[in-house]
């Protein structure tokens, strides 16, 4: 499978995959649920921080097949969400950001532009719904509609570097 | 697709997906390398901070086609990989784990099986070489050959919650 690729969407300094874009058997993703949030194409934030500022309701939706899966989850707990965000373009390996002196490595960004555009969120619950499969969230940057991956716990034990742990 | 689903391999209070399991179409993963590190089935650590008490040597060795995408990472950068769990069944969405008093939730749990099995570690780099695509890393507790799906920036003001920031 090769991926959409206009070479005359690119900034300068950005470069895209030599080798079009080759896609494993065998890994297909399950969406569990899904983002709900006031944003769109036009008025999304460009990360967290501008999210919560700016404020919600934002809420993942969880699929009635997986609401089982919610059981030990508890208001106020801090977990990483992972989404799929399908609008990116996944060949551009190189990329330009405004807020970048010089062309930077994909994975030295966190652009949604990736081989693989799995976002992660580390949010708090303000609410969880069993029965409705509703977990209200304090924030996430991620349009309406967009497709949920995983629930995990956020750890600090393991989801900060030792050296930085309180 | 239905994932395989042994009836008689659960433990008291485990549950499967009712529905089977349904992989959605045009999200597939493409696979940017592979993690090198001693473990295989039998010998491998619970967790991130187990896989670093015990030591390595641990690597990500990124495939030729996506080396450009290292520039901008340098010795001592905190990162998030994403990688995925091969081996891991993707059908259990309540879990009875040894260290656990109750049936849990798999989205309560950080457990390999899970309906994506996408596992994230934020590990350290400790050497950064684009010309052979081995980024030498602090730990990780993931099989020798486990295929990796991203590597992103780890930020505090992001990855950690706004409480708990420092």
């Amino acid at each position: 499978m090769t991926i959409a690729n206009d070479p005359s969407d690119l900034r300068p300094g950005e470069r895209t995959l030599k080798t079009g874009f080759v896609l494993s058997d065998g890994m297909g993703l399950a969406i569990i649920g899904q983002i709900r949030s006031p944003w769109s194409n036009g008025n999304c934030p460009k990360n967290l921080r501008e999210a919560r500022a700016r404020g919600g309701p934002f809420a993942v939706e969880i699929a009635p097949a997986y609401r089982e899966g919610m059981l030990g989850l508890s208001v106020g707990d801090p977990v990483v969400l992972l989404y799929w965000m399908s609008g990116a373009r996944r060949d551009l390996i190189v990329q330009a950001p405004a807020h970048r002196d010089c062309p930077t490595g994909t994975f030295a960004l966190r652009s949604p532009a990736r081989p693989n555009p799995v976002a992660l969120a580390v949010v708090r619950l303000l609410s969880v719904d069993p029965a409705s499969g509703v977990l209200q969230i304090d924030a996430i940057d991620a349009f309406d509609g967009t497709p949920v991956l995983d629930i995990k716990p956020w750890l600090a034990s393991v989801d900060v570097p030792p050296d930085l742990q309180g």
